[in-house]
């Protein structure tokens, strides 16, 4: 049987381009419209990925996506063509999200893979054909390691588990409950709204309806009230990062509940492709505070007078708290990160 | 110096009567709106209640003012006089918040002390001049209270704290920061912005203001995020209510923030004004289960497509986690709860 991915995750309602624009689909008012970011520069789809259009893993697939558009702009001499000009457009989709780093890592072996093929004599159609079969490569390839982890991630699933999960956990999360679903599991989520982008009531859940899995929506206060309770097995979350030591960093509230699950005995999983081999421990890692002003609103309606408020992206979850990650090189204990990807 | 009283908490704001109704201050609007909900009945004041019109220490108040509002309706004859007749109104004021209760306690008390004066042969006027007696005297010695546990918990706080609180926790949190204040001690507030009412936001922070006190929304999952980094110093909430083993009954999400300071080594602390002495342990706890609706929505605005929600009021914190108990006999250990209130 063909698992069949939920809206929020087919590659076309990600990014595509159209009419000569990088069209990204813009999470920040699904379930409420389906509506697309045309970009028409490099700059502008910098700015989308900026202003959170997409997240998690959707800022890779709009950086395959914007290097096709570079590469047709190359062609159609729309973009200067030199390896210099590409460096300088990879360069802007990088900077705009600095706590993710799994694009970036992505965007430079591509850039280093690429290099060979783009000397002052190489003609810019053979320059381009290379950049676009290493993008398919690359493209395929994650395609690949998603179903492969989601494959993983099913042997953790028993039957009547009850999953707390926060955020949007795109594929690998989702494709282990579709596979355990597949095995005859039935598995039943908890998800935690995910204030203030509200991702979870917005992008999970609905995904979870889609795919025919049993979901409610809690508040990001509620995880601890259900583990208190033995109502919960599991903790999965996806990993906007993970360091050498196995400290999982991931959307601010995952914390809250990891410490939770640890008090209560419950184990804590995090998916995740690959750690950052530049990152050892949670003190190399450049935070994204964000502006406190998000806080302070919902669906764009201000949820007080005029105040203050406090945004930092992420929480550093620290290894004692993690059971285990699940990576394309099996379900692994903190502890074995280091060594299985160095 | 006399403390002087956000307005949330002035008497007048939280109830009065004018028009021969009962006017609830409505905080589901504040602070947006200051507009007051007109009760022409004891019903209308129980759906009020019911609604969420007002929380924490508001439904004491609320029961107080109604009460003189009965009693002027049995010298107006709009109430039949009979002591029947006042106990099923006090019903229909308890039933309105199962688990809150302080009310409940405070009510009962006052109908006990009061049926001596109610015979066949006491005349309306005697009945209703005893019965606003009582109400004066117990709502005076609940204002004494107040200030008494605001000194008592002033003495927990030192210059420079940095305190975690969730919901709003009213006269005895708000009352300590001020006394607090008048000592000179420095004290700065993290305020949860308590989904899905978003009382943290809307009520607690701009009491904090208008009180002077430097405070900073977060959302219910950051909590644990600040203990992690060492900025948060201690944690207080009200209670709705104390189980004699020292449980703490509160709004859903501080079980979250006490497990985490439990982890991080930080004391949570909170307010009582006594446990509920029939009440053991949380087993004995009657727990609200509130309509999962509440939780798609925000401000009135849907959260996400229709879906599936939970909504448990209440959490209950085991003693373990509790620091101390700030009551009018002092800052008690859990484990002191009982003996020193029975």
């Amino acid at each position: 049987m063909m698992i069949s991915l939920p809206y929020l995750l087919r590659k076309e309602n990600i990014c595509h381009i159209s009419d000569g624009s990088v069209h990204i689909g813009d999470r920040r008012v699904f379930p409420f419209e389906k509506r697309f970011e045309a970009c028409s520069s490099v700059e502008e789809v910098s700015t989308a990925l900026k202003s959170m259009v997409t997240q998690g893993g959707g800022p890779l697939q709009v950086a395959f996506t914007t290097l096709r558009f570079i590469a047709d702009g190359m062609l159609q001499h729309r973009y200067a063509y030199s390896f210099a000009e590409l460096t300088r457009q990879v360069g802007l989709l990088i900077s705009a999200r600095p706590t993710n780093t799994t694009m970036r890592r992505v965007m430079l072996a591509l850039l280093d893979d690429l290099s060979p093929f783009c000397t002052q004599d190489t003609p810019v159609e053979d320059f381009v054909r290379h950049l676009n079969l290493l993008v398919d490569t690359q493209e395929m390839a994650y395609d690949d390691l998603y179903h492969h982890m989601g494959r993983i991630g099913s042997t953790l699933l028993e039957d009547a588990d009850v999953i707390l999960t926060t955020c949007f956990a795109e594929h690998t999360f989702l494709l282990s409950l579709a596979y355990a679903k597949e095995q005859g599991k039935n598995i039943s989520v908890l998800v935690n709204e995910t204030r203030p982008y509200l991702q979870g009531a917005r992008l999970t859940y609905p995904s979870l309806v889609e795919m025919g899995i049993d979901a409610h929506i809690i508040t990001d206060g509620m995880g601890a009230h259900y583990l208190s309770e033995g109502k919960i097995t599991k903790y999965m979350t996806a990993s906007d990062l993970v360091c050498l030591d196995g400290t999982v960093v991931n959307k601010v509230g995952s914390l809250s509940n990891a410490v939770a699950c640890k008090y209560y005995g419950v184990p804590y999983y995090a998916f995740s492709i690959s750690p950052d081999p530049t990152k050892r421990t949670s003190s190399d890692i450049p935070m994204e505070e964000r502006d406190g002003q998000e806080v302070l609103h919902c669906l764009g309606r201000a949820t007080t007078s005029e105040g203050r408020a406090l945004y930092p992206s992420f929480d550093c979850i620290e290894p004692s708290l993690v059971q285990g990650i699940v990576t394309p090189k099996g379900v692994l204990a903190p502890s074995e990160i280091a060594r299985s990807f160095t």
